[in-house]
């Protein structure tokens, strides 16, 4: 049986019931794992489902920071400098990464916390996560307040990327299923994926093609 | 082996690989059709990738558009009418939803184009898709412009879902794994989905646990 709910009723929801709700709404998300430190070098690393791409070029990403977030920390470490990861997330590491979620003090780095590890390289500020199989190194260009609901629209180039060489292909997709990142759909559940297929670029009055060998 | 690429090297990627490289990295994406409708009922459907949540109070969801997009008529239909549908895709309307993004002319309709059927509601104004199994329908409610790259970010309030019964859990998250919704990555990569737990919510010194009975 098909539900309606309209303003009144979602509304009428309580308040964590409606969050788990609106959240799931939007259908599966990315999901990642930003690292920042700040200038004398604590770091910080939190979970992120509010992660979206804005444009190949320059390559662009955006992240959606609440108005008193858990993650204000990263907020906090990307104004004042400048840089931050952004790290894909595989099956053996959705616990620890849902751990970095809880409400830390300034003090305590969710590395330490969860054992997931640091790793710096090619001279960028920011901390990768080790367990991570594909890394972005990504600077801070624009912040936009939302003001309907005081959130914050942070805009990065990514600068730079890390990733398997057997999960990229010939026209430039990464596979990402490969390479182990999961998905999330609401506030707390992860999944992994099976492609379905992947299309060739769609044409008025042409059939579309798979682009994948299927067996 | 890991490869790295860093500003120069995504500079130097031809066009369309930069497309599906940097589409790719933003992890897996939220995936649905956007229906619309001109003042005088001209219908349009477009698949969008770029959705994302930005608050559950009130029930607020995210559009990029692209400066010159093929997504234009639905652009302007948001702009002229205030109101659009949200559409899960599943996969048996995979093909049909991407053949949308293909540059048809205004005055021809993606919904008799690809065989979807419209379906109007409640008074809503703009036509949802039958053949999905998750809808809402949204009211237009802020246009940012985001000038570094051209694009638009188009937020909007929802106002009406539609949602099977049985997908709705006791704390208010939707299984849209349950509903056949799909994920997609990269321009056009689709995925169905395997949940691999809910997590519950992360404190500090506190164990996270499963919240799904396992079998």
């Amino acid at each position: 049986m098909i539900l309606n709910f309209n303003s009144q009723s979602l509304k009428a929801l309580e308040k964590n019931k409606r969050a788990h709700f609106i959240n799931s709404l939007g259908g599966f998300k990315s999901v990642a794992l930003v690292g920042t430190s700040d200038k004398v070098g604590n770091t910080n690393l939190a979970v992120f489902s509010s992660i979206f791409h804005v444009g190949a070029n320059p390559p662009l990403i955006g992240l959606i920071f609440r108005p008193s977030p858990p993650e204000r920390n990263t907020f906090a470490n990307i104004i004042e400098t400048g840089f931050y990861t952004m790290n894909h997330i595989n099956e053996s590491i959705i616990n620890q990464a849902h751990q970095t979620s809880a409400r830390y003090d300034k003090g305590i780095s969710e590395f330490e916390i969860t054992g997931l590890n640091s790793e710096y390289k090619d001279g960028f500020f920011a901390p990768y996560v080790a367990e991570s199989s594909i890394q972005s190194g990504i600077e801070f260009k624009e912040k936009i307040d939302i003001s309907i609901n005081n959130t914050t629209l942070i805009i990065g180039e990514i600068i730079q990327v890390y990733f398997p060489e057997d999960c990229l292909a010939s026209d430039g997709f990464i596979d990402i299923e490969k390479a182990n990142t999961i998905t999330c759909s609401g506030l707390d559940s992860y999944h992994k994926t099976i492609q379905l297929d992947r299309l060739s670029y769609a044409k008025p009055n042409q059939e579309i093609t798979s682009l994948v060998n299927k067996q």
